[in-house]
């Protein structure tokens, strides 16, 4: 436990998990309780309403399961598929390939569409895809809507417009991981069949919770689909959904108040505040990154992420030392790069309960450790070039007014 | 939220989620952290050394899952198993018969050995089977060591000489959810090939850690399992071991230090302490239950459970009132009684942190409940029993001679 | 830090400090934040408000001293009278001793009215001495509510009917510590001046605040009084009032949030009801004492006290085994004998958040303790008083309703 | 409460009170304890022996007041003085002032010698007057180390060697509430009789402490000081101290294993290191200050203070609206500037626990203030002078390397 006494704060900028509001610590700063109660099954019944609000459908059912984001996507094949389906996936980065990796292991037969690293889902591919498959053997897309390796944020309702305009019935599976509470998100508008995130990222949660919501369409597919399941199984949620009492099994009761006390913090800000703090912090750290001379690993403007940052350096830089050097001297968490990228690329997480000056206080680390690990970074540079547009952009706290 | 505030303590008597300590809710009240710092893999190895002795094994591998008590039966049962493999497992309550639900689920050819509820699992029809059994088309014996149901605890050291005695090479899968650190289990004496345990029983956590362990022997049958699975599967876990980074996805950062105040605490009171402190306050409950003329409804004392006692109400009376009433008035929580005993038993949890006085005020707690629902209890009676015996057995508190 | 560890839960049963609530503990799980941002007036003019209720007075004016109940008392006397002021003060255990001390040390001339430890002030003496004193030398009555040495609650009602009686213009000074928020009290109805308490007795708040409430009479007598005082000096607090800053120095932000939670659970329960329950509480104690033979250190009914009971041990045992007893073996915390009553008595704090189960266990604990030092109780005799008469009495929950 | 909202963590740069490191707020996470018991004293003990280190005494007695800094004040003064005494004291701030206020009122005859706000402590002046006091009526010397208004660090050094030179018996009473555990403090070197410090400060605690430590020669003094004292009485913390039980009223529990925690954390970082990131932090701040075109209110680099910088706006600007617009708009709280230089100063508090990234945000945000309320600040300039020097100076994390 050493380790975790540096003096001060530790500037958490992995792109999850990520910091904890102290509003939500002290919801969980909490004894267990008698789950079959009739307190539990009456904050769950609210939880799963407002839930529904952060995926923004009105019509979609929501799972809080008692596992991680990998959880969550197992969750999301296994109710709405059989072993041997055709599915599409995008492999983008590593979140995707592990997602990938994870759908043929439960045997469905994966038709990978890749780009390089830094690039977004080749949707041109996909409405060949589309196009060709008039028998409809594509039973779902799988695509994540923000890659979190990489910080690309993939477009959606473009997704969305190729298969109605092929008038496709494939289910169109998302993660939502790095961009749920965070990014732009429209579950119905979409037509998202399954969108599933983790507690530990925007909602700004422990870890623990894999936050799952199926559509109308994705509840009719689980009543066929042959995916061996049990943990995972949705029909044992809507069991007890119908009984009143909500849970198969038992739930962490911190992880619910601690859910509670989120989705009020988020409520109060307003989701479309958060999400434009999020645009607010992502935009600002690109300027930093384009002041301090460095290149963004997401080829195009169009697929910039507003949750994580991933950061070029220099080929004579190993970025792993990057990473280790903030932690061991700054008390800063930055992301390493993951499989293609590692030793090239560093990522800035910036999601979740955050704001401005915390950033600004990360990209000053930055700069120091540039420098430490030998680029000849301009101190101040990319601080100035955010801070330039932070000031112009951010609005006063409302409850401050 | 309203709910929860009555005046005073809530008295938390239900077999689990059970009383967590201060001292680990203080441990858990932290910020997240990046899992991918030095800090996390170093905590991990340690508690991973250290979670084994609850098991009391070595030569066991265990897996600190995030999932519940579901998620470590699932783990148990499709890293060792392959669909169409015969296994015998026993019915003796509604936790047993969870498990069985799963393994057919999971497409096991489940041979169901049933008892009355109030019995232990019928050994004498298990040695018949393993006799029979010349081929060893049984390739595992499901076992619940504590069906918390009924409140029966399992004798498995006579499982583990029937198989010995036949030399048959069945697995041995022990479902130890509320026996493990409470009740003697000895992983390696009994050849239990997996055990599982989930945080919010004995070790006094919040849900969210099935905690599972592996023999070499049931880690040599992972290697050819057939059972489909991505989540609960142990060699992405042996992977990462071997990395020496732990973890394949983002463990939750306060359950891990949450984990290592609830050993701190069992080690500093000693495990075999630990253990003769439920058969204090097991040995207590039964006790009172004696005094109020009421049965146990486990039916032969060598089937009395430590951690939990289900007692029988006369059939005038709905056990759910009694449930109820306790916690609408006294802020008592109960168990219910569950599908075939359900409004003829109500539970009394006495597993985890607790104490003699804990227990007593729940007694008396008891007492109340059964005249309020019409009982004709005699006041202080079943808190005289207890106390007769607590009063000669209970040592004093080491660390206050 | 070893000594905490005893398994279970601190039964803690001293008169104060008490056991704090997890809402309360959770709203104090915070960081500091400065006191002169908007956030902490607005805190304030709420809290100090929300006081005055506690102290069921509108025409008073309280303040949140950063100090003890000792502090509290200097507070009271240093602000409303001048060094040589004769006052009459109550010696009836140990802390009106510590009071008069205080009184004393401060250069007042105290008039000490003593009644032997167990009974309540001697009204009658002060009603000669009011009726004597025509020209109004006694410029004030010391008077604690309820002696917590001893669980005399004295009747301030007839106080300030005497003092009517004689038109007697002193200041009426009231240690309301262990009995404001539990106990009947009225400032304006029974024209208290200043009356005062602790944040760590009834409010069931950690040590900090000594609250302190003053009557338009007592500010009038402020103004002339010329005791030395500035850190105790309410004339700063006003001026900060004025200002609307409210603080003239640092407050403890933990414990104004704690505060606002315990006000808030307070006033949920009702007051009324929580006055309630500390009678019940009571009475059901000293039934159970009167039920092991005990006597009670209360010398008659009309000053039995529903916070505090001293119990009287039989000449050959000493009442300082108990204490160490109950704390060593059961985790029971309960309160010494001071003074002329150490080694006699020992001391059941029933105050603060505390309910039915919570006593009764302390109760079967206390009848375990008795034993272990040689008295022969009989097991559960005290249980089954307190219990027969709470089964009658305690209300449904009104939450849960 | 809804001004606490904001997205994301406060900035909390107030010269106290200060962060609060996560891991304090654990230990302080707990219920009352009966302070009676075994385990408060044990605690305590230990406690009184290691915060002498905090003031590098080995001959000094400790007391742990449940007070602010103003009762330390009073604290100190009550003790060792008598109305009437002729005392030093320096006039140089709002602190400073506000202690000369106390004297007055609590009767001292008080020699102030004034200075101009951003200067020292004028010490020629002292040396005059000692020089001057053949016959000793100089009973003691009042000075604050670290005056928090102006950012001014007096020479304790050299008033001991006036002192000294001229053999002057007078007592050295010291405020160290914002130096202590952050500045270069050295009670027995220095010969500092009565030096006190305030828990929310250096200490990184909540207010509620007053911690106040004597030299045997200020012991020695309190045996015959007059001042009129109870609460504030260092007698009666010695009689429990001979007691062993130590505490003559209820003590805060949550502050004490709250001061252990902060305790374990200066000594794991070391005193001197914790100095030296003050240091650092201080230069850093008064760099970019310098980079901003501004001036720092104190006067000369002798006194410049590494706990807290005072910034002079330009007269165009008023300093109010920098600290009501930092906190309204980026979550940043800095210090007002009082009295004399109210609407002149701003304050930048940067003291505790804290690091560089953390100032460096603050910085940042700092440099967008000023450009909200017109200053033509360059975006990245302070930040640059800052990590210009950080990344030069500032150690690896000791635990981490």
């Amino acid at each position: 436990m050493d380790y975790v006494n540096g003096p001060g704060r530790n500037h958490l900028f992995v792109p999850g998990p990520v910091n904890i509001p102290e509003q939500v610590l002290r919801a969980m700063n909490r004894n267990n309780e008698d789950y079959r109660s009739p307190a539990v099954p009456a904050l769950t019944k609210v939880l799963l309403e407002d839930v529904k609000k952060i995926f923004k459908t009105t019509s979609g059912t929501p799972f809080l399961i008692p596992t991680t984001g990998t959880g969550a996507w197992e969750s999301a094949l296994t109710n709405t598929l059989s072993p041997g389906d055709r599915i599409v996936s995008f492999l983008i980065g590593q979140f995707s390939l592990l997602w990938i990796d994870q759908q043929k292991r439960l045997n469905f037969d994966v038709d990978v569409v890749e780009s390089d690293w830094g690039q977004g889902a080749d949707l041109e591919a996909l409405a060949s895809k589309i196009a060709a498959d008039k028998s409809h053997t594509i039973k779902a897309i799988c695509i994540v809507h923000n890659e979190t390796a990489t910080g690309v944020t993939n477009n959606l309702a473009t997704v969305r417009k190729i298969l109605d305009h092929y008038q496709h019935p494939a289910l169109l599976l998302v993660d939502g991981v790095s961009s749920i509470c965070a990014l732009d998100f429209r579950m119905d508008e979409w037509g998202v069949d399954v969108a599933l995130t983790g507690s530990q990222k925007a909602l700004s949660l422990p870890t623990g919770l894999g936050i799952v919501c199926a559509s109308p369409k994705a509840l009719e597919a689980a009543k066929t689909a042959k995916s061996v399941r049990v943990f995972f199984d949705w029909s044992d949620y809507l069991k007890f959904y119908k009984m009143g009492t909500y849970w198969p099994y038992t739930p962490s009761i911190q992880l619910l108040y601690g859910l509670r006390a989120a989705l009020d913090l988020l409520f109060e800000e307003g989701l479309e505040n958060v999400i434009a703090r999020h645009a607010r912090l992502g935009k600002a750290t690109r300027l930093a990154v384009e002041a301090w001379g460095l290149k963004n690993c997401t080829q195009k403007e169009e697929w910039f992420s507003d949750t994580v940052t991933a950061v070029v350096v220099p080929p004579y830089i190993d970025s792993v030392e990057i990473v280790k050097r903030a932690w061991k001297r700054y008390n800063l968490s930055l992301g390493l790069g993951l499989n293609k990228v590692a030793g090239k690329v560093f990522r800035i997480g910036h999601l979740g309960n955050l704001n401005e000056l915390q950033l600004l206080g990360c990209l000053a680390g930055v700069e120091m450790v540039l420098k430490d690990v030998g680029y000849p970074v301009k101190f101040g540079s990319g601080v100035a070039a955010a801070s330039t547009f932070l000031q112009n952009s951010t609005p006063l706290i409302p409850s401050r007014i």
